[in-house]
């Protein structure tokens, strides 16, 4: 750790640094509280951004997915809102870090004031990796961040597409990851806010399972029309990495 | 074909009879008209009538869905119904064939009006595989009676949704196929009738492709919550049958 902390002065105690096998880019984590998971990676890959895309993400905790969709492309701009300080200033930390300072904004602020503050209308892209699901999963062991970071105790998902579908423009897209059993609650949240849900994909743990969670693209006054991609296969059937995880892990 | 006549004197002029590879069940089908497709199969698999199940069929076609609900378990009661007159009657025949008119009764009337003919409330299990999406397939060499048999001519999903809600009673079960890309507007339709959409199925041609059509269950007055089944792969990745489709098949 002493090591790391002179080559990366913005380390602190309890804190690791993580290599995201993108051009160099790295990323401080705090293991006591959410770390990079697959459902980053994977929706970053899913939102695919496009040239000079003017994205937002909206509760961006330690940054990680703007990280991830920044290092796919050099000329895209974001503004991330992170609701819980300690949070957002170890994206600022990253943001530094990765020497992103020039296009992308970390703000310490409720999602559901992003509108007002960032402005409506702007956005091509907002994305979202709402920390829903770890409610069910680490009851015993949420720690405090763990606990503020739930999404349910800051914003429903109506809340949360009220506030994509104000920062974005028309024809503009939303782009979320949400546990498979509540994709149709998600996708009519979705719709009551104008944003219709255009693109889904599910993602399996190996070939013969239920997907356990969804990524879904909605379009700001999109027309109906579901387009449904393959599934995403996470391992073969004998254990080992997909050649899509391969790809998107850029291994 | 005059061999078959004389077994099978229901037998006319143009059609042919096929086995169901069910118990001995077999199926009187005009070529030139509808034909027992694999979406009637799968919905069949999947709607997996439970123990002296109350049924209806809205816009049964020849028959071969309930035929199919039939051949599964032999204390399943079934109402079908269907608005053309030459269907419905080639439907009385397959009953006759295989000898199920004590516990399959066919209706000539528009599904609209099935909750009035039928009672409400009476039902435990609606099930409906509209044959919509021939539209897109077949536009040239459709016939009349393809025409006909058009789903968005005679009922809208909103329609079915109402008549399969008020033939339920409360915790009863709607199944249905549909295209994937149409699934959301399914569910919609199904939720705004208080059927909650609470099991789903993606059917996919092969490992690697995104899903053409979806199974789908819903339950009058359940909660939220969706659950996702496996996908269902008819072919493995080199062609060959798959072995859930072997076993739906009953091969």
């Amino acid at each position: 750790m002493s090591d790391l902390k002179q080559i990366i002065p913005d380390l602190r105690d309890g804190e690791r640094i993580d290599d995201l096998q993108r051009g160099g880019f790295r990323l401080i984590q705090r293991p006591d509280s959410f770390c990079l998971g697959t459902d980053s990676v994977l929706l970053a890959d899913f939102a695919s951004p496009r040239p000079k895309e003017k994205a937002a993400d909206l509760g961006c905790g330690n940054g990680a997915l703007g990280i991830l969709l920044a290092a796919r492309r050099n000329d895209i701009d974001i503004d991330a809102v992170e609701i819980r300080e300690e949070s957002a200033e170890l994206a600022r930390r990253n943001v530094r870090l990765n020497d992103l300072e020039n296009r992308f904004r970390v703000h310490t602020a409720d999602l559901r004031t992003a509108p007002d503050m960032l402005g409506k209308g702007m956005k091509s892209l907002v994305i979202c990796n709402p920390p829903y699901w770890e409610k069910e999963r680490s009851v015993v062991n949420a720690g405090s961040n763990q606990i503020k970071a739930r999404f349910q105790e800051e914003a429903s998902p109506q809340e949360v597409c009220r506030a994509a579908a104000a920062l974005l423009k028309f024809g503009g897209r939303f782009c979320t990851v949400f546990p498979a059993q509540r994709a149709f609650e998600m996708m009519t949240a979705m719709q009551s806010q104008r944003l219709e849900p255009k693109r889904l994909r599910t993602v399996h743990a190996d070939p013969g399972r239920a997907p356990k969670i969804v990524l879904i693209e909605a379009v700001k006054g999109g027309g109906t029309g579901l387009m449904w991609m393959p599934p995403l296969i996470l391992k073969n059937a004998d254990g080992s990495p997909s050649d899509e995880w391969k790809r998107i892990y850029g291994k």
